[in-house]
């Protein structure tokens, strides 16, 4: 990234410090703070030691006169007295004409030349609601670039689903810098994201971008923990599904040759591909799902297995590796040795008391109990687990993933478990209305597709891991 | 809708069974089913009752060889074959080019002139790996319109976030029918997202459809929870932020004007406004929430909570109604006045005992018990509340959300609910290692919010609500 806007001093202490501490941080990107065009947002960029500030003025009649209550001149004023004041204290200075794209041209034009005049050295008109399409956006941009001799800007926001796609437009036109945010964050439905336009200028332009793609997928998981906004699966390029294939029609192409249904190499943003088993997987894709898992059914089960795992995907279940599993071991006749079963489990909390648990699981036939104390009931039980069985090879909980239902606290609890032993993972599922045994059932469940070692039915040695 | 792409009834029973039972419906829209270009799966529509047929055949070199292991040849001929023996069914006939935009041009024209030359009533080239951009789109469409004098169809994939764009650009060019689905699902990142296809076509080009956009957000919601595909809160038209405002220049520009910062009437798609508290929150803003909750702080106390809010914004923390409820009771001196307090959580469950919850509150200073059972030990702890305290309104929990991260079951658990009381809503979060104890934090918390009657203290009756 070659500017980063690491946030808005004057908004508080805590942002100024925020900003301070990034600008200190000797990166080779040019760090700038947001700030509005008054004297006390810019002296408190020059305070938090931005070498830039992003100078956010209104231009549109809408926004000068319902919210600043100003007039024209009156802003053109303000431009020139804060452009001028940020450049005479040393400030980069990046104008944004907030509404811009809803703006009386010329104006907006008088507002850049105004602006121009005291020195700015790049300019940005906003696309503050979003209503940009690729097209006008292309006819903008080239009416201003036409008109302003110095770097101009893009900055288009989300509402309607068009900002990666108007931004493009606008570089196509000659805009030179883009103000994206990582997984499209932003007011309202966001601004345009950087991995998408990132992505599409390298795949669909060859543009080389001088950013490690690789990192791209982390980043967006990383931006998506610490904010709490969560990217939806079917997010372009960062999204869980965005490498996942289902259909039939698509597995079977990607086994054959990826490039079939992969415009982006999943490697290329640092992710990997996943073939998840489903009602419209073909038997090429189940195929390869069981012999991960050690299972070689003959002709005539793998067809009654892909049958059951149709009749699944027709009740509108959500097919998991557990699921396959499960079928396959009923249809192969191997249900008996599944090697975890739980009998018992009972659990105390409350705020003046330890979560404690204790369960009697059935290990290949025989009987272990476990007890343990956790920090909540869930923990509690896992813990149990944890002590009633002694494992060869550490199985890792990666993910715990708790969805409720809209509703109330009596709805249907899924938990969804992602663990890994070794270079294996899988996902199971529990479907209970106790959080709890939810937990226990999914937990179990994925530890029996991972545990599987049927020594006696089947050798294991030639199958692939 | 005109046409409903109701399944692929050759995949399974069950899935034919559904396109039976939605082609039964008389709906006024067309229903179709998907299916290959073979004998099989156009028996299997015709067998499932659809009047049409979305017939799948791919043009690209890549899938020919690749995937089908075919010639060029061959999938002229069984164009001609399927689309004539469809057509001889009486099926309205819809081919899909599938992988159209990597096809040879030529090529792809012929297979469309074969089509038409047996009767086929719409043609559709598919964008199956989404890289199409809207210039392309356009100039693709644009000449295939030129050649082909039947109804065009646009199938766009959203693998680097175009397919809204590409489809409005195909519509530009003179394609006649829009392949969309609701919030965008579908393989890998997904096809183009109606809701944003159908909002821009109405906001940024004033077409009317003939399409209900009141319950475009419902729609939405209802979608996600059967699928189990949430919708990332910045999603564009459908997502739970398109229409909150946080940051101060936004919330003071939407409370002078909503168009300042609303190119969408929340109530155009059957949503509502959301001012967020936070801390980038402006004074109106706050002062507005402040006012719902009964509360009207002295100026200078008003400047403490201010601070307060974004000292805890610079933490890190998402501001919650139930937060500026707590620092203004800080700050108002009215701490002790929290109608309910937990004083003591007791439960107990398993798989062979029932959840089980006793509860003690102190409710205005005064001891209350309650103990219940329920589904599990969140459900029972909630329900002894209920059983506590007898309430005069009824509030409901409208969402109830929890967090895990990644990890463990001893991880935090955030815990957020969105609780209501007549036309009030208020959001409040539980944060512990405990999810009964977190859930419990949660709801307790937003009852006080929305149960706050500080009758000695400051007069409510002229508060706005």
């Amino acid at each position: 990234m070659d500017v980063i806007e690491a946030g808005f001093a004057s908004v508080s202490e805590g942002e100024m410090e925020a900003v301070r501490l990034i600008a200190k941080q000797g990166l080779r990107a040019e760090i700038s703070s947001a700030g509005r065009g008054t004297r006390g947002d810019i002296d408190a960029v020059l305070k938090c030691g931005a070498s830039t500030i992003s100078m956010i003025i209104p231009t549109s009649d809408l926004h000068i006169e319902c919210k600043l209550r100003k007039t024209r001149e009156q802003v053109l004023k303000a431009t020139e007295d804060c452009v001028g004041y940020a450049k005479e204290h040393g400030l980069t200075v990046d104008l944004l004409a907030e509404d811009a794209t809803r703006s009386d041209f010329d104006y907006l034009l008088k507002v850049f030349q105004t602006a121009i005049d005291v020195g700015v050295d790049r300019v940005t008109p906003c696309d503050t609601v979003g209503i940009l399409t690729p097209e006008r956006s292309f006819d903008f941009f080239s009416k201003l670039v036409d008109k302003i001799k110095i770097p101009v800007g893009v900055h288009c926001h989300n509402d309607f689903g068009m900002a990666v796609a108007s931004t493009i437009a606008a570089l196509g036109a000659g805009a030179q810098e883009v103000h994206a945010t990582v997984n499209g964050l932003g007011e309202r439905a966001g601004n345009a994201a950087i991995e998408e336009i990132v992505v599409t200028l390298r795949g669909l332009y060859n543009l080389d971008l001088n950013i490690k793609t690789q990192l791209l997928y982390s980043t967006s998981q990383l931006v998506s923990r610490l904010t709490g906004v969560h990217t939806q699966p079917n997010k372009a390029v960062v999204g869980e599904n965005a490498f996942t294939h289902e259909s039939g029609i698509h597995t079977q192409g990607v086994l054959a040759n990826p490039l079939t249904y992969e415009p982006i190499a999943p490697e290329l943003v640092g992710c990997t591909r996943r073939i998840a088993p489903g009602k419209h997987s073909g038997s090429n894709a189940i195929r390869a799902d069981l012999a991960n898992m050690g299972l070689k059914p003959t002709e005539d089960q793998f067809r009654d297995i892909m049958q059951r795992l149709k009749d699944l995907g027709d009740k509108g279940k959500v097919v998991m590796d557990a699921d396959v599993l499960a079928i396959a071991e009923t249809v192969m006749g191997l249900d008996e040795d599944k090697p975890i079963k739980l009998a018992e489990l009972t659990f105390v909390g409350g705020n003046k008391v330890t979560s404690t648990a204790s369960v009697r699981l059935k290990v290949y036939g025989r009987d272990v109990w476990g007890s343990a104390i956790g920090v909540g009931p869930v923990d509690a039980a896992i813990n149990a687990v944890k002590v009633a069985i002694v494992e060869t090879e550490p199985i890792t909980l990666e993910q715990y993933n708790v969805k409720a239902i809209t509703g109330g606290t009596d709805a249907m609890v899924e938990v969804v478990v992602h663990m890994r032993k070794g270079n294996r993972t899988v996902t199971a599922m529990g479907l209970r209305e106790d959080i709890v045994k939810a937990s226990m059932e999914a937990v179990i469940t994925g530890m029996n597709v991972l545990k599987v070692d049927y020594n006696d039915k089947c050798k294991t040695d030639d199958v692939p891991t």
